[in-house]
């Protein structure tokens, strides 16, 4: 957008391509999240990762003050924007050590997480130098699908936990993440995943205790997970970002409707290819990002959902391909029916398979309210 | 990075994930297509949607000044940088002519291109109203693969033609890109599809030719087919943008070899699962992109191809899955041997599967020599 215009009064002003969020929305799934957690007796700890913007960080935070980031840069910008108790859920590489203590001495809560004895030493030899009790989180893997210490392997497990707790460090408990149920959709299963998540942090939870160490924390979650849940027995926080927006994936997932999908991208029709049922708009990759998430699901959603301006789905539109700045709309494959007549110039609103990576090709967010006003425009950064 | 520290004078020094172009590549790539089109007898113009970056187009622009932007908001930057005589690619929609407009006010030629005479007919009512005679090409097809008039449908693109000539605006010549050029391989093939891209080009040159019309500028091209092409004969430019980097699409196509890619991510190594065969980097695809460009191709790159922290490769080592800030290293499906024992720390550097992509994950570029030194910090923007 040309930085010298006044922002837009209507969603009908903005230009093309930018980034829509339904308020209403947004709030609506702020809400459930923190009312699960509370009926569920847990700390909810928001992703800010899908996110990245302090405005609406602040309508996610709950009454603990609590929030996880994926970077130290996220962890700058909301600490210092005063949301202070926060854990950096990627694994630490010893050269970030330093920014960590840095924002540790500006009165920021970050705790850290780790997954081998090379990456415990490294920290303690840290704390030692720089005399920063650094919390830790041990990672732990309850599914095969990423980092962590298998539930097998209590023996390095504890080994790692006796490096920390013998250091300047503080051994602070233990943190996971169900990685599999992004490939789930049946709810039983989902909810076996929340249970094998939940059970597999708390027996590891348990061998730190058994064997004298402090477990203060025990963090686990993901958006499935946490709103498949049946119990959080033994657990302290839950984590998850992605049903702030929710998405395509997650809609395929079940744990939300088309209709909850707050984030969009706004695109104008720049041409149609009646001979090969073609509307081609300006929503490319650039603009929706590259991710084909649903291509392994039931329903394969391409690059995206196609809605009108105001926001209501075409059920077999979709942007079958994507260009760095152009978008190709056709129907769904095997879907009956014609394509609308849209013109050149008209506005059309795409829903994202992925909303962390479509949010991330965007400097702002449009918020629009039902009746079509921009209501706010919400800065969000990216960067490390 | 964070801003308050003074720019690392050597590789060893950055901080992770970031975007390396390697000087010496970028350079040779730069002369290559220069020479190339020289050879041809045809201007150069280059496409910077793929740099984004002031300080790298004034080593890809040649003699003739000339260069092509994907949105505005590039035409705005390398306009204001001094690079005005500029063709902006995307079909065109009617609420962006007043920024089209704007920019002519400024002294930046802009050339605009379209496919329809609804959109010929909105730019001769904003050519009348504004007083601004906007330059315009005819995107044109010739192989189905996006936008544009196809060269079977002569008597619309003589419409178009005429309400141009017929307005304010200043009918300009024709553009095509030759999209089929991605998913070939064959240098026989590649050659075809350039000689289609030209035939096609200068068969709608004439046809306006004959009808009376002008057409100075018959403007052509993609990566594969510039470096493809036999002759340029009728043709006045050649467009092309991922030259500039190179990535391993175009190494699958075969216009490039791995050793000519000149940008990189370079990722530290986070963790180790060698029961799983995995090596954990904080290289996820919001450092990489989730591109999968190769994964039609022969090759299948997978998210990356991984190198020594100076660049050299590893033939049988790919990124097999990344999740926001993770990627899970193993050896390519079938090879044989073991992954080096990194450790945890070590850093590792990333071949893209698509320059663009990657590029747009980042902020800036640091520049490195072959000696690893740090030569220059290139800034470059999104949005449009």
């Amino acid at each position: 957008m040309p930085s010298n215009n006044a922002a837009p009064s209507r969603i009908e002003e903005l230009e093309t391509p930018c980034l829509i969020v339904d308020r209403a929305k947004l709030l609506a799934n702020a809400q459930r999240m923190k009312a699960r957690a509370k009926a569920l007796g847990v700390d909810h700890r928001p992703h800010l990762k899908t996110i990245k913007s302090v405005p609406i960080a602040k309508h996610l935070i709950g009454e603990s003050g609590k929030a996880t980031v994926s970077t130290l840069k996220e962890a700058e910008e909301f600490g210092r924007a005063g949301i202070v108790d926060l854990v950096y859920a990627v694994g630490i590489s010893p050269q970030k050590l330093p920014r960590v203590s840095a924002l540790s001495s500006e009165g920021i809560d970050l705790k850290i997480i780790l997954d081998s004895v090379e990456a415990a030493e490294a920290v303690a030899r840290h704390a030692a130098e720089s005399g920063d009790p650094i919390p830790v989180l041990i990672e732990i893997d309850v599914d095969g699908h990423r980092a962590g210490v298998p539930l097998s392997d209590t023996e390095r497990f504890l080994q790692i936990a006796r490096v920390l707790h013998n250091s300047k460090a503080a051994l602070s408990g233990v943190l996971t993440h169900a990685g599999e149920s992004y490939a789930l959709s049946a709810p039983e299963a989902l909810a076996d995943a929340a249970e094998n998540e939940r059970s597999g942090a708390v027996f590891m939870a348990e061998t730190l205790r058994e064997a004298g160490l402090p477990c203060p924390i025990v963090s686990i979650g993901s958006t499935p997970t946490s709103l498949s849940s049946a119990s959080m027995e033994g657990i302290t926080e839950v984590r998850s970002g992605v049903y702030a927006f929710f998405d395509l994936v997650q809609a395929g997932i079940g744990v939300c409707a088309i209709d909850d999908i707050a984030l969009s991208v706004l695109t104008t029709v720049i041409g149609r290819r009646d001979d090969k049922g073609w509307v081609l708009t300006d929503g490319g990759w650039m603009a929706l990002s590259g991710d084909r998430g649903t291509r392994a699901q039931e329903k394969d959603q391409f690059f995206g959902l196609v809605c009108t301006e105001r926001g209501e789905a075409y059920s077999d539109l979709v942007v079958a391909r994507a260009s760095q700045e152009q978008g190709v709309i056709t129907l769904r494959p095997g879907a009956t029916g014609a394509i609308p007549q849209f013109k050149v110039g008209d506005r059309l609103r795409i829903l994202p398979n992925h909303a962390c990576a479509t949010a991330a090709q965007h400097q702002q967010y449009y918020a629009v309210d039902e009746a079509g006003n921009v209501t706010d425009v919400w800065p969000r950064f990216n960067g490390w």
